[in-house]
């Protein structure tokens, strides 16, 4: 069965965004296993807002950014872009139905609120992290609305010399 | 010069005590290199509440806890216990006195209060954080109340195979 995966970069004290939406701490300098992470997804899950951000941007994410099938999880829209999937029902139960469907992995591109629905419904299956060398003190945090703690299972590590160490978990099921 | 070294226990999503204050989630089942560090220091850093802590706890924090010399950090405080240190005036021109002086390294053991002023006056030489397998989505954040970022060099990684990851940064001065 395919797996979803989300993918982000953190502060050593586990913010994504830092106390001013700034992500200007985050590497660019190298590709951090990138390029194999979009190797092994064909497919993107959007919540609305995040949905709404990639539309105002012109879709231009920057080189390397892989041509993705989109699906966009929103309770308030009634259509989306050509080529991309609205998901309006029952979350659990279309998401099983995508994960059984043939193809690669699926990458969960956020925002935060699908992340938490995701997970307090126990459908992610992996999580990786870039963790960065810096403490930020503040902003927006990893995780948010979670209504159980979340066991882990480390399933690799890998540390680069800048300092940036790559953890990657598989999420127990529940 | 002897180093200030903060070391602790925290969460993947960055803290040190979960929602209702509980730390139940921290590995007791190996040592975790908690010996090797016990062997570099012989000083303790305390806060005026962690201080009134270990007081409460009469002192019995358990088998292999070191014996160390206390600085007491308090505006408050008149007197400390017989063998202790009680610090009240200006803690910057005080602990780079202490760290002047003939000895192994100081564990900074908390809390929350003195850590975050020690941060901010660039004092904290160490960090190292043993990162644990689980999410817990709330709780005691590691760090608050910085003035700015805190940039970190990483000097050192471990992986146990529960899946706990030992990280050991330095903090850049500032």
């Amino acid at each position: 069965m395919r797996k979803i995966v989300l993918g982000l970069a953190v502060s050593l004290d586990g913010f994504i965004e830092g106390p001013n939406g700034e992500y200007d701490w985050c590497f660019t300098d190298q590709d951090y296993g990138l390029s194999d992470f979009f190797r092994r997804v064909d497919t993107a899950f959007l919540g609305r807002k995040t949905y709404e951000m990639t539309l105002a941007m012109g879709d231009n994410r920057g080189g390397g950014f892989p041509k993705l099938k989109e699906f966009i999880f929103s309770t308030t829209l009634d259509k989306v872009k050509d080529g991309a999937t609205l998901i309006k029902g029952d979350i659990k139960t279309e998401v099983e139905k995508i994960k059984k469907e043939e193809g690669k992995d699926i990458w969960l591109f956020g925002g935060a609120g699908l992340t938490t629905s995701l997970m307090n419904l126990g459908l992610i299956d992996e999580l990786s992290l870039a963790v960065h060398p810096v403490l930020l003190g503040g902003g927006k945090p990893l995780c948010q609305g979670l209504i159980a703690k979340i066991p882990l299972t480390l399933i690799n590590t890998k540390t680069y010399s800048t300092g940036l160490v790559s953890l990657t978990y598989e999420l127990e099921k529940r």
